[in-house]
């Protein structure tokens, strides 16, 4: 305990200003407006022939943009804030490493994506913003199996790699295998959960019951939480179809969303009340599982899956989702010493996985009598090079754009968690874990909690204590 | 209390179960997307020779949507968190019914207004979506009234019933009637209302003072409601103008919402203000009575109401609702039996019927110098087998309308009562009911605070006592 | 103490009524639909030769609408619930007087910018209602500064005459002086920031110590305050985009504010760090200062800053506004007798001045080579009597706009300061500061404050009570 050094004066700030200014330098060298983003799009409009500015694809893209800012910021945030006494670190260190990935993926992706060979510059719009945050939400899931155990420093550091690392799988499941991938089940849900499960792996404290007391939420912490699993169940349909195809594509991917996570949630709460003798539910269930169903339809959500295919997907996820927080996170814990705070094993990698099957499949099934001539040459972008590829072609490298992020997870967490752990990080002793008090000010002291039982007891009142924190004590008040 | 089994560990998952699957297999044979959420828009555009793809009712409508969505669950969910002790209940069974509720609107809405006759398909899409929101939130406002008393099967079966009760009413009030009602002050809030109360009435419990501790707010319960208020508040241009006429329609509807709400928290403070001896405002007023304006503007935010008559709608609403929370709410509690644990009568009920008569009137007063001939058709629908009703006419049949909604709310209310009041739901006793822990793992013990902080002050310790209970103790020592 | 009368039984609602039943009238004199909200718009889309419904203003502007709704309500509410004791007024407040101050914004902006000579009306749409919200904003921020000093009739008292400056000096600004300043630096945030700081000033209470106690925050308090600061930060770039050119000028404004608002994050974090020994974190900073970079690029988002300047411009905000909090609000409290609750010297008058001075010097730096002949057009709007006007001519009177909102922010308020002053509008005492308790029936009990001396006795420590509560106890608390 007395040789940690949790203090961050110099590392923080200093990782902060050299990071940004870079940014600032590397910005000012490679990223400039896109075509309907400058002051020149009057004349674009005229050489285009477009004749409203409502054709400009901010307004095909701006209330999804909105929608998965609110997810990325308050959703994923919020989301955390379930420990009792971890809700700063919760939502303030979401907040800092989001808005440094956010720079970061929109130079890894440009450079991947949209680096324009002619100028040597990345042109950004509204999309890329949406994909920037993207990006930001791998790094995001990486953060809930690390939440309470590490340092900002040590997060910027995850966010740093996990950003470039996603560019570069990004790239070859979406450019080289030519993978459909809208809402990311594959490229951010499966690759986020497995690099911060391995990151976890590696980062394994044998001894994090010294911090036992200050695991588990409180009752107003748990509706904390509640606020941003709202606003990521409400918004998912947005998430999913924020970079779909202008049109029918947006319009499908928000209708298979949204009943999607619709039958998550009964089936999220079935589960949860079979598991307990009597039926009660679970706090943590419906915080997370009743997500699952959105990160399974990430693939798949602008294919013609049908509606009540959508259901059964989020049926499915409701069940595997919850039934990972009752038996494999234990399992995941005790036997492979993987320690996975907010169980994104359940909530991201499990689901994505799932997604990415359920794409591959739904893709190698569809055929032209369902999606039109022209709709499935739109769905699956069957233009250029990729023009003469089969459904069936297209379904099996679905499946190989999964093997992609799984490898890139597991291999990325094992790299960058040796890297954090090196002791230079400022990560917190085992008894400090999951307390805000090591990197925060915090006005009001830890609270002990201290379980009494009153007994009239002649004149005097008698507390009799049991305390949460192996300490014995009798109360007695005489009023 | 001993003789009251509130073991749901088999029927809740049991009617989960067994009703996603029952909705599977219905979507399964009777849902598909529409033609602007079909593969197959490529053609319909070029055959109805649509230009471009923001033309798709999507962009007209899915901002509005995401607003509604989340007033069903952060606004409807956080605003029953008020309660010191039943939070989880609020915004969990919140989150459950309408899951569930939104899948059922969507076959009941669809069977009666858009089941087509050739395919006997029900083709849908975002206003589909949004309709099946707005139908769940009738069962939402009955839950008002019920909050912390029923169990949640109680609560599933009580929206089962009353998604298919508002489909029929909405049947006979919007396509038989040809009554407009864009913002369902009677088909949403009357009827929900009234839903919500004659089941209520019929669950009566003469004892529940047993549970007395539990009622009320404590400081922060009070501020976890004002979220759901605010975003109640905020959203509801968008929920009076999500389904109005592109255009003028949206644009008017929002305009009225949006000064009819902010005339209604004037009056509302002035009259909570007024209540009190000292002039101290009442949070209950302030989370309920400044959203009356909303529910009373649902019938008339498209008309030419003027903004002015708007801002006539809200102050009078503030005022009524108001008072209602001081006088009539007490009045109904000891002299009617109806125990009104959110005081949906003066939130939806009453301002429900107020919108029903200003809908009215003010489709009666309609004239074509106002409203111009073609505005006053698109506005009343004055087409097809509609094409020569007068707008006196009109009046009439929305004054109708609103009887329909009431009777519908008051008959389906008591089978449905008579219905939830059979022994076999798993309802608390009356000395546990709004309590979390009946129905959640709750991993903070009871809450009857006996809050101390300790603080040094010179030579003394000073203890910050928040006495509320007798027995059971929490006892939180900052040390 | 005991002469302080904090009854605002009759003042509240007869302000209220009295306000509310005038802007009734006055909007039935002056106030109608737009062409674009009106019945007619179908006969103006045939006049005007317009094709499609998504034309209308509407869709162009209404999700940012929404977006800026949030911010004024759940935004600037939440942001102020930081205070242990004070966040029933902090939200409770902030909705009242944006609840009246819309309405009057509507009145005075309307006869300011948009009255119709011909009909002597003023026609409004949905950016009037953005307009309405901003002019609000200006007041909402004046009330930090004053946050737990003033009764809320004080409050309605500030926002009349906030509302009535803001139009005035907005008039002046952008109409006389034709600057540009979409996102307001200058109009709102000057504006209000020194409004609200000289009204303080002019309130300056010696005693505040006395109510000590209830000042600063406490853990929840915190994490809510957190909803405040990032539905502000999320939707900023709304914000500043919501009533700037259709097309590539939301576009623009929505790129820049979204990069400069992540600069912004990280030197915040870098400074904040710095500034404590241990490097640990300030929530203060992080609710506050993360926002200055918003407020800074209101004037200049919607010119061609080019993205690297948006992120130095956010960089240099994080640190001044959080250097703003740790050295400048305690010099302008010891030393100028400016007791600022929020800060908001450091989150909106010097950021804000930042933001006038950036318009300037990029507005005079502009060129023809960077926006295009026509482009340099649209953003400055050169057209009419200023189509003349150089870029160089346009930066002095950027910079002449900043001089007036300063000039109307510390001569308003020192006015209405002194109205303020007078002793007839029910504020608290001294000692009574920052505690819901003087307006809002709160239903936990008062703190009662119960002093104890401890003394080792034997095994046992012996807290010898002298309670403030006519109280006496002895506890023993045997550890």
């Amino acid at each position: 305990c007395a040789d940690t050094n949790t203090n961050i004066r110099l590392t923080l700030p200093v990782v902060c200003f050299v990071w940004q200014i870079a940014m600032i330098i590397l910005f000012g060298v490679f990223i400039r407006y896109d075509e309907e983003s400058d002051t020149h799009w009057v004349e674009t409009k005229a050489h285009d022939n477009i004749t409203s500015d409502i054709e400009n694809d901010f307004y095909f893209r701006y209330p999804s943009f909105q929608d998965v800012h609110v997810m990325i910021f308050v959703g994923f945030g919020f989301l955390m804030t379930f420990l009792k006494r971890y809700s700063f670190g919760a939502v303030g260190f979401n907040f800092l490493i989001a808005s440094f990935g956010l720079q970061w993926a929109l130079l890894m992706q440009g450079w991947f994506h949209s680096l324009d060979p002619q100028t040597g510059k990345i042109f950004i719009g509204v999309e890329s913003l949406i994909n920037a945050d993207f990006c930001v939400a791998g790094c995001l899931i990486a953060y809930g199996a690390v939440l309470g155990k590490v340092s900002p420093v040590q997060l910027l550091v995850m966010t740093l790699f996990g950003v470039t690392l996603f560019a570069v799988e990004e790239y070859i499941i979406l450019n080289l295998l030519h993978a459909r991938d809208a809402g990311g089940s594959m490229v951010i849900h499966t690759f986020g959960g497995y690099y911060g499960l391995t990151i976890s792996w590696v980062l394994y404290r044998p001894n994090l019951h010294q911090s036992k007391r200050m695991q588990g939420s409180v009752y107003h912490s748990d509706i904390f939480a509640m606020i941003g699993t709202l606003f990521l169940w409400m918004f998912w349909p947005s998430f999913n179809s924020a970079i779909t195809d202008h049109g029918d594509g947006q319009h499908r991917a928000v209708i298979n969303t949204y009943l999607c996570l619709a039958s998550t949630v009964l089936t999220t709460v079935a589960i949860s009340s079979f598991s307990q003798k009597t039926g009660k539910l679970d706090m943590v269930h419906i915080q997370n599982s009743t997500l699952a169903g959105g990160v399974a339809l990430g693939t798949a959500a602008e294919f013609m899956i049908s509606p009540y295919g959508a259901l059964i997907v989020g049926f499915l996820c409701g069940i595997i989702s919850t039934m990972g927080y009752i038996f494999i996170s234990p399992f995941l814990e005790k036997t492979l010493k993987i320690q996975d705070t907010c169980g994104i094993h359940n909530l991201h990698a499990m689901p994505g996985v799932i997604g990415g099957i359920v794409g591959a499949i739904t893709a190698a099934a569809a055929s032209e009598s369902v999606y039109g001539k022209q709709g499935l040459i739109n769905t699956f972008d069957f233009t250029g090079d990729f023009k003469d590829r089969t459904v069936l072609t297209q379904g099996g490298y679905q499946a190989a754009g999964m093997c992609v992020s799984i490898v890139f997870g597991v291999a990325g967490g094992a790299i960058v968690g040796s890297i954090l752990k090196l002791p230079i990080w400022g990560d917190p002793a085992d008894e400090n874990c999951f307390d805000d008090e090591v990197y925060w000010e915090v006005r009001e002291p830890a609270t002990h909690h201290l379980l009494f039982t009153i007994q009239p007891l002649g004149g005097a009142i008698v507390f009799d204590l049991v305390s949460r924190d192996e300490l014995q004590t009798t109360f007695e008040i005489y009023i």
